[in-house]
């Protein structure tokens, strides 16, 4: 059985500070951290690019595992902003990690349900061709195309990687998925002339409306109840998001994770920052990940512990 | 079992003529026949974009089979060069030809090799998810980026779209799959500049020294020798490499198609565009395909008659 080993995540140590923004935004503080959550969004340096980001992720799973690099069949990147869309990230990880060459290097285009896609596609696709051992990245760099003035989403993005180790020896393991797409409001989060356009209230009506239902669907399809859920990771679009999910679904406080609140919305990084911390925990068995946004899409999953915390 | 319905293409109608260009990039016919081989390049209409090509390869694909789309539970998209990098053009796709919503769209970002790994990723995502109709759309209208005065590019690169119908009732399925990345060459085909960057020297050593021994590893594999298959579908990168693969595998040229000679190298679509016609035939059971050029990367398998031909 193939699934998650590890997670590691970087986030760039630069903050801005939403509460210094105040005026130029005209927002108080309960908007700050009641409505949106993040006290601070967080920045990658000037000469990080995408792939740079990842290789950082990259170095905090060598901390925390042993990576014979030769082993590695296959290195999938989740983003919307590669370092230049010809070649794909991914190759120039393996070149700079110096992999294997019978190793499969491919990206992903998606957003926020990218990491829970994401999940779906490699194991999925390394079960089928008999691989043991990958990497799943996650790096969608939102200061390459925000608008440092547009109210919508400058206050919202942080920048980040995280590096997932699929292997044979996994700490969690998912159940059954369910994915979903709403194209004909694709346009309600897109690139326009270069820069991101946010249509806030369509995303969040958006999330609001399906996002709890897709969640039911599929805790039915994994025979598992509200109730069975140790811990619940939603993509950290706002915190109020989080918790309109959270309420919708009549999910207890604490087992809903908002963690994002000194970094920001780092898109498709954000489901596995906050499920590095969840899998350390000491009660979670049962942890159901949820991802939605650009697209309009979503994708969520039941991931289970297949090894007993040592 | 899941596989290849069928496969529609699209290559729009005007085409540049390399030899109006003799003059220009200092070539002789022969250089355009026997080197290159492509007497002309597709171009799309001003008004076209990666997801309309997609458009007009599924509109073909309509008039050759009946497709209820309210039953299709995956759209694919290989591109690297989407409409716009968010969102995804899969799903552009998905509002524009009204699929469902419990519909999973995904992009692809790989070049020539895209569609082969493509196949394996889609058929694998949706075998592991329980699906039986999807959608593989392959697009990356080079024309885009091409400096129209780099004899390098200008004279290669052609644009068109396919779309392949995957389902439970196929006409050929893939056995064992090979992939590989070398990653640490990826500079030499990248976007450089906002223009495409391409060391033609390099790019057909490493496939002349990669390709032949892969395919050898792929058939191996399948339990297969080089006079078991039928058919010989290799990326259309130039009529030289394709021969060159040919010959030092020892493949008889009546079994080695090079059929982009009118429209040129289309990238990710090239692999399927000859596909579409060698499925037709009356003799082919076993189809050996291999994509490779970006990352720099490749992927092979073969492609098994699952139905008798009527």
């Amino acid at each position: 059985m193939l699934g998650i080993e590890q997670i590691a995540s970087y986030l760039p140590p630069l903050r801005i500070s939403n509460f210094d923004r105040k005026a130029e935004f005209e927002i108080d503080d309960n908007f700050i951290d009641a409505k949106i959550g993040f006290r601070a969004v967080s920045r990658m340096e000037a000469d990080d690019t995408t792939s740079t980001l990842c290789e950082k992720a990259y170095a905090r799973l060598e901390e925390k595992v042993a990576i014979d690099r030769n082993a590695l069949q296959a290195v999938i990147v989740v983003t919307q902003n590669p370092d230049a869309n010809i070649p794909h990230v991914s190759a120039i990880l393996h070149g700079r990690l110096g992999l294997p060459e019978q190793c499969a290097c491919f990206d992903i285009s998606l957003g926020c349900s990218g990491y829970v896609h994401g999940l779906s596609i490699a194991l999925s696709f390394m079960a089928a061709n008999g691989m043991s051992r990958g990497l799943l990245f996650t790096a969608d760099p939102y200061s390459r195309i925000i608008d440092p003035d547009d109210k919508n989403t400058a206050l919202l993005f942080g920048d980040g990687a995280t590096v997932t180790l699929l292997s044979d020896a996994p700490m969690f393991a998912p159940g059954q998925f369910g994915f979903g797409t709403i194209g004909q409001d694709s346009a309600e989060l897109r690139v326009r002339d270069d820069a991101l356009y946010m249509n806030g209230r369509a995303i969040f009506n958006f999330a609001a409306r399906h996002i709890p239902k897709d969640i039911k669907r599929v805790l039915a399809a994994n025979s598992r109840e509200i109730s069975d859920i140790d811990s619940f990771v939603f993509h950290q679009g706002s915190r109020y998001i989080v918790e309109t999910i959270a309420n919708a679904l009549g999910v207890p406080k604490t087992k809903v994770s908002f963690g994002a609140a000194e970094y920001g919305n780092t898109v498709s990084s954000s489901v596995p920052m906050i499920l590095e911390t969840e899998m350390q925990a000491n009660d979670t068995n049962l942890i159901l990940v949820s991802g939605f946004g650009v697209g309009l899409s979503w994708a969520s999953t039941v991931l289970k512990r297949t090894q007993v915390k040592s």
